[in-house]
């Protein structure tokens, strides 16, 4: 669970800096200082603090910045890999984590990045100094507001392995250990221990009344960012999935009910109604027909 | 892999059904009209049409639609969790069928979506019937080049599996099976079935210069419809998990390198470079020193 957290919030560090590389056009050297800054804000970890550092690092070998000498596939060793499987057994929705891991091994899909390599991108001009200034506090929240959801679901993966396994887990003690020594360290990690030693059976950390003002705050940044990354092409699996994640649990309806329906259609799966409990099928080759109890 | 791409589909059906609803204003009965167009052109498959067929249904009962009756949590028998597994094992990144997965999974949390429900949401104002019927052409095309992106992951996954397992798959027979009696069914299969004939070592789909052409015109419509849904609120993490997909894919420079460089800073995992063959690693400690063999 760490490292599939770890593998979700480097995701996330790595989709904002190509995002102030690419759509606000600063160089490493300056977004090494922008996450400087927010080192010492609500983002400050150790993870932040390692991206500053490798940002700033100079190749010595050919004077250019070492991010753009170092291969752009990202290893693992299989730990982030382990958590999704995992998550899917317990059907808990890591998505964040899963497009982390996924993203990794698409980096090192040599021949379907040639293939797909000169595909058409995206049309939108760079911005102004003034507009990437913006941006920047814009990607900010996005990258908070994604990193709760991440966390969030990290935290209620396991939950859901207590419930399905029969554990007992202290949520607060996980965070105060990790609090610790391990590479995701933070201060962030605090906050979550204050919010399940408040509440220990607390489902979602966006209940809680501090980090759901700050979502408040973060989620129109978030969407413009998510909205710009869609519009001039920059890939963002990690923020999108975060963001389509709390979406889709804040809404109303889902369309997993015409899913459903069809589900009862094709394969007489029966289905489940609003107004009423039990199994159902309708007689799909009939359609005028009432819906009939299986 | 038949049904981790049948999920997949599913999920991207519904998703076009939610933004057609919620964001163009249309009923479930306008939708079905609008499926059973669409099923007359590249989009036709057994899967719009049976859609076309529940938004189509009024329910006896209540006399409501009946994808308003139906209780919006998709159940799943396990096969497109196995997929997406199997998928992580072999480090290809099917990241719609993941995403599609994992959609229905979170219908399934209650809890979960009460913790969430009441969170703020879009603000944009909704669109007028002429902003609507050209939405509508936005959103044919974007659920058209996610299909392809999903069926494209899934054809290359089976490549995948048959490099890592030693099989010998001939991938024109297989789209050719599927399209017969089975849920993916569609006329969308010769056309696969026609590229892997053509090239039997074709690595993706969107490397043929028919599927090439049709994603150069949907790209932009594409976009905006992601983005739409970003700014709306509307949860559409298989749109945008195809979108980034194709976006990480065609990208000259991944952000995978910054998280590579943070490996070889927190891990000492060493690191490749683009201008030199070996495994390398830097001395973090003191920034300023060359870059070393390790």
């Amino acid at each position: 669970m760490h490292n599939g957290i770890e593998y979700a919030d480097m995701q996330l560090i790595a989709e904002a800096y190509d995002l102030l590389r690419q759509v606000a056009g600063y160089t490493p050297a300056e977004i090494a200082d922008i996450f400087g800054t927010w080192n010492e804000g609500r983002l400050g970890s150790y993870l932040i603090e390692i991206a500053a550092e490798v940002l700033a690092h100079t190749d010595a070998r050919t004077g250019l910045p070492f991010v753009d000498v170092v291969a752009d596939a990202a290893g693992q060793k299989g730990t982030g890999r382990w958590t999704v499987q995992t998550a899917l057994d317990l059907a808990s929705p890591v998505t964040a984590i899963a497009q982390a891991t996924f993203a990794r091994a698409a980096s090192g899909q040599r021949e379907l990045r040639a293939a797909y390599a000169g595909l058409p991108g995206g049309t939108t001009p760079p911005l102004s100094r003034t507009e990437a200034a913006r941006f920047t506090s814009q990607v900010e929240h996005a990258l908070y507001a994604s990193k709760v959801v991440a966390y969030d679901q990290g935290w209620k993966m396991i939950q859901d392995a207590a419930a399905e396994y029969g554990w007992k887990i202290d949520l607060a003690a996980v965070a105060g250990i990790w609090r610790g020594g391990c590479i995701i360290r933070a201060a962030f990690l605090d906050r979550i221990r204050a919010a399940y030693t408040a509440d220990r059976d607390l489902v979602s950390l966006l209940s809680e009344e501090g980090f759901a003002r700050e979502i408040g705050d973060a989620q129109v940044p978030w969407r413009e960012v998510v909205a710009s990354a869609a519009r001039r092409g920059i890939p963002v699996p990690a923020f999108s999935a975060a963001l389509a994640h709390y979406d889709t649990l804040r809404a109303g309806r889902l369309p997993a009910a015409l899913l459903h329906g069809q589900r009862d259609s094709f394969g007489a799966h029966t289905y489940r109604r609003t107004d009423l409990d039990g199994a159902f099928h309708t007689n799909w080759a009939r359609p005028g027909r009432p819906a009939t109890e299986a």
